[in-house]
């Protein structure tokens, strides 16, 4: 467990530096256009999931998402308890992570964002990409357990242009994304929505992945 | 039988908020470049492709696309009934994935755009993409089943650039793009024209795939 | 044979429809950025190659280039006369994508380039470029021969970027691409100095690999 | 032996030349967009790494990094005399594919670098991207070998964006980057600390990432 616990909270912390850092390097050298700095973004989070998926996924599944923690948990697959150090590892590792992108960029290290993202179709982005998130994800385990690293990895990379959102689809990488008054920040008093549509999300559509997967 | 029309449907709805929701954005951020606009387009859709034929495959075969339908009615690897129902659920999941991204993206639900898609070019381009289409998904059944979601995802990526309609290789995509007026929207005038060289493409294709793949 | 021909033909064409048409789409969107119209080319060609040489390799053996016929015959695999058919099918397939292309933009068919590529630095940069392609096919071939698609795939998006001629290392491509007045063409007069670098790459370049790849 | 050591040269001269072949082309191209460069520098190294340890892995190991060589030195899989021998043939490969691409774009063969890359946050940086790197490398031989060539290339294709010095990672990459006086340059005076940074960083981390891979 101690080893999963850290698994957990490296990964996210290596996750929220690929999403931190590739916004901040993006906005810095793409001359203000912002579509270059989200296809950073997407490019540099899509890259990091497939190789943290892949390396530290058989040491402690790889959720890094504490979304994904609790579909694992309403599928009885792990205890309350499991759950609840994973969900503490990762917020604690998304914490980290933006911090360290903030040393290595030379910024204050304790920052709140100032950017609002809110709003009904911002709430049902986040809905929705968390559902995609979780049909990839256990879709994948029902057909093709090796290909999880790169379902995970391209459906983000497609999910930070379809969704209005940018997809944001993990609590822990959303309260980390709180702390960062960078491109990929998020107003800290809109955080409490986006973690609400994501666990609401996962609740929902867990018996409905269930049933379309088991019938084979 | 209702798990694959269900998959069908969400699968095509995914599809289009990939295509219609990347366009969005991308249109948003890039500054006016379309280039960069197009790039996100291409990218998110074959992301966005690649999970979902590899997860709801299994469940439907992963069409999401009339033509490739038509393809296996034409092989007689489905009934017309089947065929039919499946046609059905596409254009079904098509119109919802872009009813969906307009409530994301805070605009009208009901739209239809006012893109001119038209000419011999574009004709041709139609049926070109749709025979190129056939060819990586027959030949890729045949030698490599396991490549069959990359091999669509990589082509409809390459075939958003070179082929001059930006590739819509699909009656569900052709028609759901016409109820948006967004970035990837197609006049609804233009409509037919482009779903008919595509059903057209894959009737005269078909014979020449099979001949071309069955002699090994 | 016969098959063997045609899928030579078919899948240099549509090479030639990938490298051309996303030239020309990349030029009209990219505002004027050759960075971005390069990145749309280099994609669309790459993706293109990774599905041509999966589903067609198993047939013709997925060359498309007169350049990796020689290296074959090099390597005493083929015989004389089958390279020279493989030769000519690839030139014929070549200039029939290209032409195919330019219906499909509504251009001319019958043009030339007027793109002056030349100079000592673009030679070295053909034969430099031919040389690793040849490395990735003849290693992947020893080593892994299923990811002998993606690694030409990748290969060839990597040196669309860092080859100074942009990387053609086809003789048919090159030919073909004498033929079109958009981006990606090259002045009909300076065709033969690339042809021969790329030719002469291959010879030189074949004993080191067989060497190189013989000892394990 | 010998065949290892070219194809640690070989390979690292090949790295070299997407790293600074593509930076010169983006730089060109992009219209002063630096952003774009560094995704044309991005994608042009990730899918040349991909081939390189596929195709030359099976030879030598594929490190083409001293840093890599050093760890497997700390790992005691390979022997001083061996890691002193690889060390020289990739900071030989590094220049000579430094050199050879000055060649290809016509500019002064020899060359120091103008472009400071220094202070506390880039040193971090350094840290952390090498520390990233050799976790994809032990934690892919761990679980997935095969994968290791996508794993390396993903991470630095996501590293160049979130890591604040573009991750050099490399020491034969950081000093060869000395010599080039264009996008992807470093002060010469500069390299010594991002060296020193990339092996300390194997030296500390290579006791954590043997604990954490340890235990299943």
């Amino acid at each position: 467990m101690k080893r999963a616990l850290i698994a957990e909270t490296v990964g996210t912390a290596l996750l929220l530096m690929a999403v931190v850092g590739s916004g901040i390097m993006g906005e810095q050298l793409a001359d203000g256009n912002a579509g270059l700095a989200l296809l950073a973004n997407a490019v540099s989070t899509g890259a990091m999931l497939y190789g943290l998926i892949t390396v530290l996924g058989p040491i402690s599944g790889g959720h890094f998402n504490p979304a994904v923690t609790l579909f694992f948990w309403l599928r009885k697959e792990i205890t309350v308890r499991h759950g609840l150090l994973y969900g503490m590892a990762q917020v604690v590792g998304g914490l980290l992570g933006v911090w360290a992108t903030h040393v290595m960029f030379g910024l204050a290290v304790l920052q709140q964002s100032s950017t609002a993202r809110s709003g009904f179709g911002q709430w049902c982005a986040e809905a929705l990409a968390t559902a995609g998130l979780l049909l990839m994800i256990h879709g994948g385990r029902r057909h093709q357990p090796t290909a999880v690293p790169a379902l995970v990895a391209l459906y983000i990379t497609s999910a930070y242009w379809f969704s209005a959102s940018t997809s944001f689809a993990n609590p822990a990488v959303t309260i980390a994304r709180g702390m960062t008054d960078t491109f990929s920040g998020i107003l800290p008093v809109h955080v409490p929505m986006f973690v609400a549509m994501q666990l609401l999300s996962a609740i929902m559509v867990t018996p409905l992945l269930s049933w379309l997967f088991s019938g084979e």
